[in-house]
Parts: structure tokens; C-alpha cells; sequence
């Protein structure tokens, strides 16, 4: 059976969406997801800076317990759990506080895969799998088996790996 | 660099010791560590079966918070570090109460091992490194570069894998 490593901020769950909320609630600002799919580059650079200067929020309790799911997560993966030996791998170990609430989202959202399918880490670069489904170059970079970058605002640009755009692109090129 | 992957629990951590002194509170008996490493299997089994009945602590916020540090383990896993790629890999997601408090541990004994080399899983079959130091067959045999078991009460009997009885066996081994 293959198996396929998934990451969860911004491939399973709809990270931005949460950040952009944090940003606009902190800074009395209107940023909207589009604006971040956009090319309105001055737009985004803007809120990538206000976002660097108060992300603070990641760090404290609560912030990842509800994020939104992305769409088509639940029912694409479930049918890829029947097929493939899936792995959650979220670089989670930075945040502390995120640890207890990702499990317990896991479980509210896809208990379909259990504690023991779940790993919290900082580099991935020591996962063995088939397949990883992430939004982060630096992680796609150097793992050993077939890269899916699933496409999220900051990854706009990279050019270097197969993407995958949705959770009915990952179900037509895995299933 | 070669990459040596080390679990916490009963390798980096004396986590029977705090074990047997729940059992013994909870029970009211006078199990030690010796008696477990003895022949004495009478014994033996009858802690067994009072663990296996008790063992909810174990699901309960703090009991990992201070656990003792194995013997000399600070000091080789400092000097492997020197020379080795080092990844703790501890099967934590069982227990989310444990992955908070694993990780200040790990901050309070062991800072020069950051977050980024922090592995939470349930599984271990997915890690890829060259060595992995566990006290658990289940995790040995599934594991694709060199296995070295680590002595425990509940692996006297493994006879499958190279063992290592200390942290000063390990040093002896890998240094």
C-alpha cells in the first residue's frame, strides 16, 4: 500500500483564512483571501508585513483550534484512506499550544485517522512516504518521494513542483 | 551526516521509575526497578497486571512533566550531537496531554535540541534515519536503517536486535 504524507496548515485546513482574520481584526484592515490569490502585489506585500509583526497570535491557545476546513478535504481523503496509507505530518512542535488543539481538530474533522497516522514535527525531511502533499517548498525540497505542492497565496510563484490546486485536483491525480 | 533517531520514553527517559511509584501509590505495594530487571517473574506478571489496570495516569495532564533523566543521557546525546543528525522520536499522539509537556522537557533538559528535531507520532515506521535507539520491538522491526534496542523491564527477552544496556553502551557504539 503507498502512502501519502499530508501537511495540514493551508492543505487541510484553511490556515490563511484564519490569519487573514487575526490581521484585519488587529490592524483594522480588509484583507480578503482573493486579494492574496491576486496579483496586486503592493497589496499582499503590505499584508505580508503587518503579518510579520503580529504574528504572535500562532503562539497563543486557541488560534488552532478553529480553523476552517478546506473544501472537499474530508470526503477526498476519506476515499484516499481506502486506497493509500495516509499520514498527517504538521510542523507543529514550534507551537506548543497547537499540539493538543490539531489533535483534538483531527479528530473533530477526520476521525477517520487516528492518533496513530498523526505526526507533529519540526523539519520533515526524515518522512519516508510516496507521496507529501504540502504547501511549503522548503519541505517538498527534500523529500525523497514524489512532491504535490498544493497551491496556497505564498506559493504563487514556485515553479519547481507538480501542484496540485484543490482537493478534486490531489482526487484526479491520485485516484 | 549520519542521522540517529532516539525515543524518549524508557531510552532518554526513566519513565518505568515514575511508573512503578504510581503503582505503588495507587496500590499500595513496594515495586522497585531491580525487581523488575530480576528473574522474578511472579512478581514480574503481578505488577503487569496492576499496571495494566491502572495505567489511566498515564492519559492525565502532568505525568510527563517530571520524569527523570536517564543516566548519562545529556551528556552522550550532547556528544552525538556533535557528529550525528539527531531526531527524538516519541510516540506521544496516544496521549495529548503528554505532547505539551514532552516538549518543555525536552527545553529543560535537552536545549540543544530544538523543536525543529522534535518528532510526535504514533507510528514510527514512516522515520527514515540510519540509527534508531528504542525500547520497543514493534518500532525496531518495522525500522529500514540499524536498529539498537534499548534495555528496558519489558525487552529482556528480545533477542532479534543489537542492544544497547546504557547511554555509555551507546557512546561505546556510536562514538
Amino acid at each position: 500500500m503507498k502512502r501519502i504524507a499530508i501537511d495540514m496548515d493551508d492543505v487541510m485546513a484553511d490556515t490563511t483564512v484564519k490569519i487573514i482574520d487575526q490581521i484585519n481584526f488587529l490592524t483594522n484592515s480588509s484583507y480578503t483571501y482573493d486579494i492574496l490569490m491576486s496579483s496586486d502585489n503592493a497589496s499582499k506585500q503590505a499584508f505580508y508585513e503587518l503579518y510579520l509583526k503580529h504574528n504572535t497570535f500562532l503562539w497563543e491557545p486557541g488560534f488552532f483550534t478553529d480553523i476552517p476546513v478546506k473544501k472537499d478535504a474530508i470526503e477526498v481523503i476519506k476515499e484516499l484512506h481506502n486506497t493509500y496509507e495516509i499520514f498527517i505530518v504538521s510542523a507543529a512542535t514550534e507551537f506548543p499550544n497547537s499540539l493538543v488543539e490539531k489533535l483534538n481538530w483531527m479528530q473533530m474533522h477526520f476521525p477517520f485517522i487516528t492518533w496513530k497516522n498523526i505526526v507533529f514535527c519540526g523539519h520533515k525531511h526524515m518522512i519516508q512516504a510516496d507521496y507529501l502533499i504540502d504547501d511549503h517548498e522548503k519541505n517538498l525540497t527534500t523529500f525523497t518521494g514524489t512532491p504535490l505542492l498544493f497551491t496556497a497565496p505564498h506559493n504563487l510563484h514556485i515553479t519547481a513542483f507538480e501542484r496540485v490546486s484543490s482537493w478534486m485536483d490531489v482526487k484526479n491525480r491520485l485516484l
